[in-house]
């Protein structure tokens, strides 16, 4: 019976996307306001929507090419299906539907939410936080949804019993790699283009409108205001929702490829089997992902407040409290499913150490490992880049002397941010490998995404608020409507640095999850950078997350000059505009957002895949593996630096709104200190909100790629096992497998090496299952 | 008689430092000026020997300090004798000694220039080059002079035929190793301390002296004048003759260490012997050093213009000649010795490709990368950072729409130059290691390093145009005068660009050239990131370079701002000084400057230091090989992004004074567009003078503690040799070596491993000549 726990994590996934129906048709219910305020809602929709639709004719075209590159790849490799095609197509369309469902929801909820905001607080909060549990539960759902139907066919398909169960099993995961690359390919385009689109269209407004025209933020009169809007939507809601819908479809598959090298290992002597058809260690991040979506659903019962006296300290606790307490209950709950799930002792392979014996806790200690890490990351990037606290504080006091002493404080905050950061993510890979292995390592990283649905919502929640605000503002409507989304609002950006500290860290982990499979699918002997050309590529990998930084920068710059040349031709073309008689033509500043943001982001998105193929193909897998740590190392460093400069810079600049002492003074908007830290927060803007986070989907694709391509690249060097095949000729064994005593084992093995006959004799000695272990290991 | 070969590099040296005498009283007895010029170039010479004494101050503490834990580690260590204390020691005085001489003649040539210049431009060239070449010379020549001579002394010591060469010469270099880390010592200070120095006072002169106070740059009634002028030779000349006198000496040495496996590698079967005691691949890069201090002597007579009509070009155009005729005379060169000390035919190890045979010519080739690649980097460097091409044009069009869009265009810049830099760098280890293996890395850093003394000569010329222009403005002299030194600065700024990329290249060469000889001599199988804690290590080995960037600039800061104050103080406080009645107290400025930069350097050099120490000890030798290329990695990265953005700011910054179109206008100093672009070079000043050039230190001294304290980490895995010595149990060997036909051979290995015996046997078959290499192979 238990051997259809394959289906668990099915009907969870199912009752997570039952229950955001149920959450969609309740906001969806809600009273949308006056006319004006639908109008200006539909307006931001449908640029929303518009980007989504040009998004995805752009992502046929590439879907179209990919599919036929992972065909050729199906046909060149026995352990590649065709069926990978199929995946990929259906990771990609999950995956854009997610985004889709994101975007409607939070384009419908805003509107709903100022209108909630009008007599009470509690609800407007109950409002913009719906419609990022409807994004959060929709990501979650279709992430395992599609994992789990996926895995179910492939093991029907090709998991028989007539081979090894390892290599079947193998042949399964690597088809369901293709479900991940798929997923991933959207976040590309919905994360980078997304970046891009956001601060292009937020840049050009500012610009024309505040700088130029004088007129204020999200004034109806500016034709660009509904692409900023838009932006907020196509960026924080679309673009963070792939990303992270990427990253937990990339977890759980790297922890379920090193679950099978778990179960190898464990089928030395005779093969594994467990209550789940031997293939506990595999299922295990399936169900405590689909258990994680329980306890998301859960924890957003208890975001409410009580009044509409409630300040931001509330509405944060009341976030705190659903999160901590979804984050629990995944915590016991992944206690009693590894005790259910997993043999009490594992045995795991560890480099250069052999076979070891795991206890499951330890498992379940790298899960804690992962989450006290993920968590501790966040607080270190909340501490970088909240107001008060010394860090911003220190731009703060640098602004009195100029932008310049402004901006090198902000880059000192976000360079001086990596210490803590990596310091924690190192130990996180240190502690869960020494507990459980890369099998502990996924784990970890499993355990951080388990409550990816209930991050997303309090990750969406804010742009919400935030357009909640641009639709007061535009609406006309009195202040105590625009006070109180802007307490949402400004809750929503501390959540926001929080999240994109999760997102890296979650990233990262999961890089390092797939690394570790890439370098075990691969079957070389680990990644020596004492090798040249593995080195090399270190080298070229470390500088690849910096070029594509200054892409993406280059992109933003170009695509806010085009929409400020079209606002000011509206601006003298359009008449009345100013006067607020004539009508801006939002839709045309929409598209040219749109169109810029998808060109400008076709050449980043080609060196992130096409750079590993052409790497792998020249210089063989072990250089291959140097790119990959090479693109993590510098990627990690660069995001945790740009989002955290970007984010201080930030709030350095809000800080002058309510005032800020420097050198004695109270400074205050308007003044030269605060000019200098709007200088600040222009260049952190495509810092936090376009490269920065793009480095997530670098560092992810990269090793994705990395482990699509590993069957066709082979072993690179002759001790690999790969080449090791071709070249064996024999192996003999004389064994004496005795019970309570002493065992030996002669294993003769013949290579031919350049030419030579070499023999190899073995002797072994040992209990009878040691020696047995080392008979299957030669044998392999 | 060929053996005393050990002696032709000291006498090159010898002759090295001869010509630098000359040279030097030539430069001393040309006329230095009138009172006031001589007043203020005593007044300079003063500061920059009151920052030396204050460092040697310093320095002494240091010294004892790490005399003793040297002192300690030699007491652990069999293979580390007491004497590495002596060496370290003298490298430490050889390389305060070559940054004195630098700094006396710097500071005498400056006014003798301005004198110069006051008749002719051709004299003003050749008094500032003249003190360019005295302190190549100096640096060369000390160089070569005490890496040969403590070569020598340790090889009669150590080297007596007594037990393996191989072993007994690992003795003779392990000591030798200290000379460079006492030189690389210095460098941490020279070029950290001296970089927070001239930034400091350069910051600290502008934001009081140009902006609060209105008078003009280099002004005698501004009391940080003089420690600005202090700081072009605090920092350019004495910083970047640290810098380069460590690498130089580094790359030497790793050379060495690398050519002693070369010479082990040949002596499988029989001791390798050739005219040189069996030390020709270890002699080698000694004796190219020597020849290039000669090649640069050549060069330098090439150094000349006409007539005082002469414009940059032309001044240019005499550098380069001198240059590439020095470069190129010990191509030729080298391609004598390499045929000379070389066997035809070496034998190296690769890296899992077991002995491999390499003609001897590929060394020449290997060479041949190392000059090119370092030429070509300088290309792309100065194409970055040069006025009038793209980037830069990019940054002034930038600079129209405010600072933050200048800041940003800087960015990118800097960010996108590491592209092309990096592909070339990974292209150099590639070739040079397919050529040669480690052996050919360590000759392609020589061959680069080779003609240091022209390179330096090229590099300090700049400071002292830029001083003698100092002088000039000091001392009110006729346009003219300053109008010459102008010619002789702007062509400076040029290759001080160009310098900084040949330093950042070498560095990096250097740090992989002991990167591999650390891996050698530890005895791990290299350095395999698919292990947890090497992984980890390779990520916080990564975040260091940033921290330390962070650390650096914000020194520059905290070190201005005490500057600020003093200034300030001073226009108050002393009566008179606008006026020009009241002296201003010049000493104060530099005594703050002075312990300031001191002060704020102590943090990040002890990061460097103590870092590699304690992940050494902690997670032993191949986590801390992680460490090490996580550091090289990131640090190139880093420093190629910070000194390529800071130079290219600069030179934006001076597009106005001639004058720049932007949008169909002519646009000029004091323009908004000119104001923006100072905010960039402001923010790029500590990049590209402190923290940038501090990168090369870092990533150096990183990988030579790391080769120090190597023989005390042993190897970490089971794997390793080092940790294998002490489980063999027994090696027994039959074998039959017939000449002509098959030999056989049975090599019996016994194993004690967890308690559990394990026997080996392995048969080989082939040549003679092939089984007595695996023989010895495995009783290695």
């Amino acid at each position: 019976m238990e051997s259809n726990t394959v289906f668990l994590p099915v009907i969870l996934a199912v009752v997570g996307l039952v229950f955001m129906f149920i959450k969609m048709s309740w906001v969806k219910k809600q009273e949308a306001g006056d006319e004006k305020m639908k109008s200006i809602s539909k307006s931001i929709k449908e640029g929303a929507l518009a980007f989504l639709n040009a998004e995805y004719k752009l992502l046929l075209i590439f879907s179209i090419i990919a599919s036929i590159a992972l065909f050729i790849i199906s046909q060149l490799v026995d352990t590649t299906h065709w069926i990978i095609v199929v995946a990929f197509i259906i990771g990609a369309i999950f995956s854009a539907l997610a985004g889709n469902i994101g975007m409607r929801i939070a384009t419908d909820a805003n509107a709903r939410t100022t209108e909630a905001a009008k007599t009470s607080l509690p609800k407007a909060l109950q409002v913009s936080f719906g419609g990022g549990t409807v994004m959060g539960l929709g990501v979650a759902g279709l992430a395992v949804l599609g994992l789990s139907l996926f895995f179910f066919l492939f093991v029907t398909m090709f998991v028989t019993g007539e081979g090894s169960f390892y290599k079947e099993m193998t042949v399964a995961l690597e088809a369901l790699a293709g479900f991940s690359l798929g997923a991933e390919s959207i976040a590309l385009f919905a994360r980078v283009g997304g970046g891009i689109y956001t601060k292009a269209a937020d840049v050009g407004a500012d610009l024309v409108g505040k700088v130029e025209a004088g007129i204020p933020e999200d004034d109806p009169r500016n034709p660009a205001t509904i692409a900023d809007n838009v932006g907020d939507n196509v960026g924080d809601v679309a673009g963070m929702g792939a990303d992270l819908f990427g990253s937990y479809v990339a977890t759980v598959l790297a922890a379920m490829v090193l679950g099978n090298y778990v179960v190898r290992d464990m089928s030395t002597t005779t093969q594994f089997t467990d209550a789940f058809n031997g293939m506990g260690p595999i299922l295990l991040p399936l169900v405590i992902a689909g258990v994680g979506i329980i306890a998301s659903i859960i924890g957003t019962f208890l975001v409410k407040i009580k009044d509409n006296s409630a300040k931001e300290a509330e509405v944060q606790k009341a976030l705190d409290l659903g999160n901590w307490t979804s984050i629990l209950i995944t915590l016991i709950a992944s206690w009693f499913l590894i005790q259910w799930m997993l043999p009490e002792t594992l045995k795991m392979s560890f480099f250069g150490e052999g076979i070891q014996e795991v206890p499951s806790r330890h498992v379940f200690y790298s899960g804690m490992i992962g989450l006290a890490v993920g968590a501790l990351i966040s607080t270190v990037t909340a501490y970088y880049t909240s107001l008060g606290k010394k860090p911003v504080l220190d731009i703060v006091q640098n602004s009195s002397t100029g932008a310049a002493t402004n901006i090198i404080a902000g880059l000192a905050v976000g360079m001086k941010s990596t210490f803590l950061s990596v310091i924690l993510f190192a130990a996180a890979i240190y502690g869960s490998y020494a507990l459980a292995g890369f099998y502990g390592v996924a784990l970890a990283a499993s355990a951080m995404m388990a409550t990816t649905a209930m991050q997303l919502a309090i990750d969406a929640f804010g742009p919400i608020a935030d357009n909640a605000g641009g639709v007061a503002e535009m609406s006309e409507l009195e202040d105590h409507v625009r006070e109180r989304t802007d307490i949402l609002d400004s809750v929503g950006n501390t959540t926001a640095a929080v999240g994109k500290g999760f997102a890296i860290a979650s990233a990262a982990l999961t890089a390092l999850a797939l690394f570790a499979a890439y370098v075990t699918f691969t079957g070389i002997d680990g990644i020596n950078i004492f090798k040249a050309d593995v080195l090399a590529m270190l080298f070229v990998g470390g500088m690849i997350p910096v070029i594509f930084s200054a892409l993406a920068m280059e992109s933003v710059g170009k695509a806010a000059m085009e929409m400020v040349q079209e606002v000011r031709r509206q601006f003298k073309e359009i008449p009345g505009i100013m006067e607020g008689t004539g009508t801006p033509d939002y839709a045309k500043c929409v598209d040219i957002s749109t169109k810029a943001a998808l060109k400008e982001m076709i050449l980043p998105g080609l060196i992130t895949i096409i750079t590993p193929i052409i790497i792998g193909l020249l210089f063989k897998a072990e250089a291959l593996g140097g790119y990959m740590a090479g693109v993590c190392v510098s990627g990690v460093m660069w995001a945790i630096f740009q989002n955290n400069a970007g984010g201080a810079w930030d709030n350095a600049k809000k800080s002058f709104e309510a005032g800020v002492e420097i050198n004695g003074e109270m400074t205050f908007k308007g003044s030269d200190a605060h000019k200098a830290a709007v200088t600040g927060d222009t260049v952190g803007d495509p810092f936090k909100d376009t490269s920065g986070p793009s480095m997530n989907i670098l560092i992810k694709l990269t090793c994705l790629v990395g482990l699509v391509i590993a069957p066709i690249l082979g072993g690179h060097s002759a001790e690999s096992h790969a080449s090791n095949t071709q070249l064996i000729k024999e192996v003999q064994v004389e064994s004496e497998l005795k019970d309570n005593e002493k065992s030996v084992a002669t294993i003769t093995t013949t290579v031919v090496k350049d030419g030579k006959k070499e023999s190899k004799v073995i002797k072994v000695e040992g209990t009878k299952e040691e020696v047995a272990q080392a008979i299957k290991k030669v044998q392999e």
